[in-house]
């Protein structure tokens, strides 16, 4: 009846194959020896000699690369940064440097790349110069091997909580609710919203008659704003399927210049129901972190030994130990002692340094502490648990027979844990949730919240409440710890702090 | 030296596990059997006989959830949406519906349950119904194996990425781009940003010195918005790492209520290096598709089996089809001529309904147009390549001789694909990227768009440009075709959409 002569096809794959082969499938799979085979990539760097030229290719694949073995006479003009598309022979190299060298037959140009103008070199670059050049820094070692590296993370993630049987859910980036209070929400709003909002204050200063002004059109009726957690959210769904864990965006509006702060930046929330202790948390998070780390040290060697020598020493020896070793565990009532003692030190000689802030119970423990617990005192991952309950959200459930092991239970305190680690500081935060109704409204209360609003929230205690909890991580610090790398703007491709959104 | 002695732990586990069982296990795993094990869950429903209730108990792990046997004196009071944990003996069932059923020993009663406020009952209730009960709708059947569905649709495209080489990547929310210049990007800003807008307004309506004005103060030094697709910068990332995707959200400012748009929505985007033709990149989407198909039919049966029966007959019968048989491909020139044969009809009658939009080579395809095409000329999914390249973005090559296998290179249509399928209409769409200087440099010039915010962009094609291309999938909507649900509302748990955005 119709004409769908028109009709097209490539063949039918049972089993689709991506039509390009990568330079690390090359070097890794030993059948490719001998053959004659065609590799893309870009031009690391080359060593010119009379007769032939050492290439150093780059895919993207594998941080060392391929070596093209050519007539120098084709090479002169294949500057750092040139792409090129090569055929040749795969065959055992005479170098003990690599496996495999490529005896280049036929070689194309695909693109260009002026030496003068380009900002990446073979040589190393600074990372600050690197990180004006955002859309081109992923082409050094460096960070080719920084995102394969969080590639590999992310993976971890996943098979960690797929193998505890946990569901991935995706929650909400545009909410009305400021989750913790801290009024660092961005707005959100559109072109039309924000006229509407400046016609509504032209409108206020020039008139008296206030309450008869047209109010400024949201597009959702009301105001909202990009998350700062996904925790009051995931709780929903963890109180249908159980064990639920969510890898988005979160957001703060700080004004911070620091090293370990982002706008925006990625985060891990996971919650579980009928987790029954404070100990039965730190137990789950420790099991991430540690799947994490063993996937990449399985999957990443490579690179990781790259960081080794550029970041970290010995980061490869550390994280080996890390993900063999009991993380300790101390409450935060213990924390401080262990600080006030280390103030006081012995013979009345200090063994901590000069701190900014004061170390007192009832404080929140600063990241100087913080990092002097996990640097100095522990010298390695430390779960501190418990913390009073005046300097932690209203959600929190509180401390109690069952729900910890060493605190008294004074009602002073909740059931709660930062994970510190060195360097990084404090990389995780969770608790047990408020899981009564009369409790967790009165909590509300307390901290002046608006429990209309989270009337949504209440609910969940309800109908068929039940004990749970659960945490969140700052995936670009984990990446930090996981890479040795100190400055969080290099942990993500596209960094966004106060004053900078590049493109 | 420092007081230590605080410091506790609990046992090293090398190999961390959750310590609650899901149902999920109990059922499928034979060596339970016999057995005392505990369960926790939420009650479904419940069958009171003189002396033995059953209790359809229900954990977020496994649709068909868990048979308890217990005595009806305990079991009256536990109504629907009450949580319990219990303890009791796992024994097989006679009943021909389950394997095993649970002997209860013991119960506890978490949280109890108002039957007359709770608005979930045990019957089937409208979707509509449950929008309005977002955070408690994951707990009926439907939802629950929606969100299995969809996390391990999430899995399969994790999965499949994985086994084609690419790397997993995460680009920016926030961004100065509006990627193909729509207008339908979100503003974000912060509070101050707001009042300094409103007060710059008013000063505006006061002064007539409108120079001397100090501009409102942005957080990010200029103006953000919240993304529309990650792809420019998702080609940054693939000109160093030849091929990288990013699964992340997206957002539209559309007062749209449809069924089929979302104000934030899940995106799949891919960008591939050294890809070749147009039918390269059907191949990648294509395999992609299927991947998760399987992956989802071999994970998710049970689940399925519901939708087949709830939304869409012969559900799972599609799927198996479809992840067998080859997509089919046609040009939009040719699209354009079947469609208009089907209007023209055989003797005069018309075969196609009634459109809202006229057919033309050079308008754009409509919804209704799509949908005729792959419901009922196709019956299947269709990839319609080379549109005109005055109704797709600047950034498209044209196509060309080896870029598609079909349309005559007259320099009016772009190397560009939509993929088309029954009733979901577009479901991705993709494209092979200008990959020349001066052919780009003219494309936004003749965009009328700034060059010099795009510098970055041309930098790509100035420093080692190669072939490359790639595309997004909407992700809700694929979940739609993997269940036959309707309204894209459905597909994710919190949906926002113009005028809605519940908490």
């Amino acid at each position: 009846m119709h004409n769908i002569t028109c009709r097209y096809s490539t063949k039918n794959q049972k089993k689709y194959t991506f039509p390009i082969t990568t330079i690390k499938s090359l070097v890794t799979d030993s059948t490719y020896i001998g053959k004659t085979v065609t590799v893309h990539g870009w031009v690391r760097s080359q060593r010119l000699q009379k007769t032939v030229t050492f290439i150093d290719l780059d895919d993207g694949s594998l941080l060392s690369g391929l070596q093209i073995v050519m007539d120098s006479s084709v090479a002169k003009t294949l500057t750092t940064g040139t792409s090129v598309k090569i055929s040749g022979k795969l065959v055992p190299s005479p170098s003990k440097n690599q496996a495999v060298d490529l005896e280049a037959i036929d070689l194309t140009v695909l693109g260009e790349c002026d030496p003068q103008s380009y900002a990446i070199s073979k040589n190393r670059l600074p990372l600050e110069h690197l990180r004006e050049y955002q859309h081109l820094r992923s082409r050094t070692r460096i960070f080719g091997a920084l995102w394969r590296i969080r590639s590999a993370a992310l993976q971890g993630i996943h098979d960690f909580f797929k193998a505890q049987e946990f569901t991935q859910v995706n929650m909400p980036i545009l909410t009305t609710h400021d989750c913790e209070g801290g009024g660092e929400a961005f707005r959100v709003l559109t072109d039309d919203t924000l006229k509407s909002y400046q016609n509504y204050a032209v409108n206020y200063s020039q008139t008296t008659q206030h309450q008869a002004l047209p109010l400024p059109d949201e597009f959702f009726g009301k105001p909202v704003y990009t998350t700062v957690s996904a925790q009051l959210h995931l709780e929903f769904m963890a109180s249908a399927l159980s064990r639920v864990y969510v890898l988005g965006p979160a957001f703060r509006a700080e004004k911070s210049q620091s090293t370990r702060h982002l706008a925006e930046f990625w985060m891990l929330e996971a919650e579980a129901c009928f987790i029954p202790t404070i100990s039965a948390l730190t137990d789950l998070i420790e099991g991430n972190i540690k799947h994490v780390i063993q996937h990449v040290l399985n999957t990443c060697q490579e690179d990781l030994a790259l960081f080794d020598q550029f970041s970290e020493r010995d980061l490869v020896q550390k994280l080996d130990n890390v993900s063999n070793k009991l993380f300790e565990r101390m409450t935060y009532t213990d924390a401080v002692q262990v600080l006030l003692n280390a103030e006081k030190g012995i013979n009345g000689k200090r063994c901590a340094p000069e701190w900014q802030f004061p170390v007192k119970w009832g404080l929140p423990l600063q990241s100087e502490h913080e990092k002097f617990l996990a640097e100095t005192i522990i010298k390695g991952p430390v779960f501190v648990t418990d913390y009073p309950k005046k300097i932690k959200p209203f959600y929190m459930k509180q401390s109690g027979i069952g729900n910890t092991s060493v605190t008294k239970c004074d009602g002073e305190t909740v059931a709660c844990t930062d994970l510190l680690l060195p360097k990084v500081g404090e990389l995780a935060g969770g608790s047990l949730r408020e899981d009564q109704y009369e409790l967790l409204a009165q909590k509300i209360n307390d901290a002046g919240l608006d429990s209309a609003q989270l009337e949504w929230y209440l609910d969940l205690r309800k109908y068929g409440s039940v004990p749970h909890g659960g945490y969140g991580m700052g995936f670009e610090r984990l990446l930090g710890y996981l890479t040795g790398m100190t400055n969080i703007r290099d942990m993500i491709p596209a960094p966004r702090s106060y004053g900078h959104c590049k493109f």
